[in-house]
């Protein structure tokens, strides 16, 4: 891992506490308590954590591309917690507090969606579907609506408001963005945190681990579904969406 | 079964083929193409149709309590499809394009929810949780938000938002009422269907089989549950509900 102090910003931040280790990232207090410092891991899971391997370099490709794209949704205006890399998998990020609600956006059918509703993969979604799960390892990850949302007082009508229109943003940010690389954006999941002061923003990473990205051209998966179906090493389709974001990025 | 001729508002009525037979009711055609023949079986299902049972005077009682609460709701000014009783197990109908949507209220936490989100049951949910199901017997009516429900074509936003504010008045009729005779309604499922004309009403049956009701007194069931959970005869609930109403309504 690296040093454990860096200048960021003309401040001074030292690691210090693991807050969290989830599946893919460690989560650590820094001596700003508004900041936190995140590794990302070269863990692979897959069923909720019940597949699991490690694939060296996995971490840093995700940080890159993470990096990437809140770089580019900060320069076409979106507020979220990202604020500077500090190593190949290092970042520090606006410490939120997670409203435990994934938010997935679906243009494709695939997935879960799929085999839940008995159509066919690869189906246009139009309009696109929005959906919330409650994040919770014990539970599975339950699929939930609004009216249960509010009711279990994971947020406010309005809350929700906000979120999906963050979301909706997103979306059309990254859907044009990947479109430009050739990429079909299938479906990816967000997640966004409240400020100290309450204000919602974008939180969480933006990687091939949360999204199903399908090379126009070949048809090919260059997500983590290539490890869920056992279809190779995940890494060269990782390493492909991260050049060809760099490409249109630079 | 009973004659299959009625005079019914000055018009003959003859009932012709079964057009579908579900888990609890008889659909049959008659002369009269708005209008379907609807026969209460006594055949009671759960885990949706895997566990099967017959109680003898169980679609009468269902029948009787659903005429009870649709000519309250009519009363109140609300729009159905039920048009009269013409015997104890039997009704006539107006007959619609069923929205293959199960909409289901809670206001206590029971069954489903309970297991789903991990919390305990018979907690008081504030405000009221709505939840659309896809009726489908082969992918055992998955759990569906609105997202998904206009994108999949079952309604468009504007169908949902019409039957979320029948739902609603139902709702609040539903619960005065049973207020009113010591019972508390958990949770309900109800459905729609579009008359030839496109108008949206409330179709299908009000009864025990689709609802949760626990006398204030006792705490005890009086609707399938008993049935789900081998607690007994659920016809002495269903009796009971049937009687509380009889008293209420006259
Ligand atoms: N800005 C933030 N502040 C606090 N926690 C965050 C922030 N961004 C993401 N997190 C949380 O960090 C945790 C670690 O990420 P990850 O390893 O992906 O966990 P998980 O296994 O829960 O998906 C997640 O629970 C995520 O919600
Ligand atoms: N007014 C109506 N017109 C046409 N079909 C209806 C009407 N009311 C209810 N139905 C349908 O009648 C079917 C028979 O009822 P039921 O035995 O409860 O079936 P299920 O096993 O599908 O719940 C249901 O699929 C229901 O949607
Ligand atoms: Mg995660
Ligand atoms: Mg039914």
């Amino acid at each position: 891992m690296i040093e454990n102090t860096v200048e960021f910003d003309g401040q001074q931040l030292t690691r210090g506490d693991l807050l969290y280790e989830g599946k893919a990232k460690q989560v650590f207090a820094t001596n700003d308590p508004a900041i936190i410092w995140m590794h990302y891991m070269d863990q692979v899971t897959a069923l909720n954590g019940k597949v699991k391997e490690e694939y060296s370099g996995k971490g840093e490709l995700n940080s890159n591309i993470s990096n990437l794209l809140f770089t580019y949704l900060s320069n076409q205006g979106l507020q979220h917690h990202w604020l500077g890399s500090i190593s190949a998998t290092d970042e520090l990020v606006k410490k939120v507090d997670i409203i435990p609600l994934e938010v997935v956006t679906r243009h494709y059918t695939a997935g879960h969606f799929v085999s839940r509703f008995g159509v066919e993969p690869m189906q246009k979604l139009s309009p696109r579907v929005q959906e919330l799960y409650y994040k919770s390892d014990e539970l599975d990850d339950p699929f939930m609506n609004d009216s249960q949302a509010v009711s279990l007082r994971f947020a406010s009508e309005a809350d929700l408001k906000t979120v999906y229109g963050l979301a909706d943003r997103v979306n059309e940010l990254l859907v044009a963005l990947f479109n430009k690389v050739d990429i079909t954006l299938l479906d990816y999941k967000l997640e966004f945190g409240r400020l100290a002061d309450g204000q919602i923003i974008l939180a969480d990473e933006l990687s091939p681990d949360n999204m199903r990205l399908v090379d126009q051209k070949t048809g090919k998966s260059l997500d983590k579904d290539v490890f869920r179906q056992k279809q190779g090493d995940l890494r060269v389709g990782y390493q492909d969406v991260l050049a060809r974001l760099q490409g249109a990025l630079k």
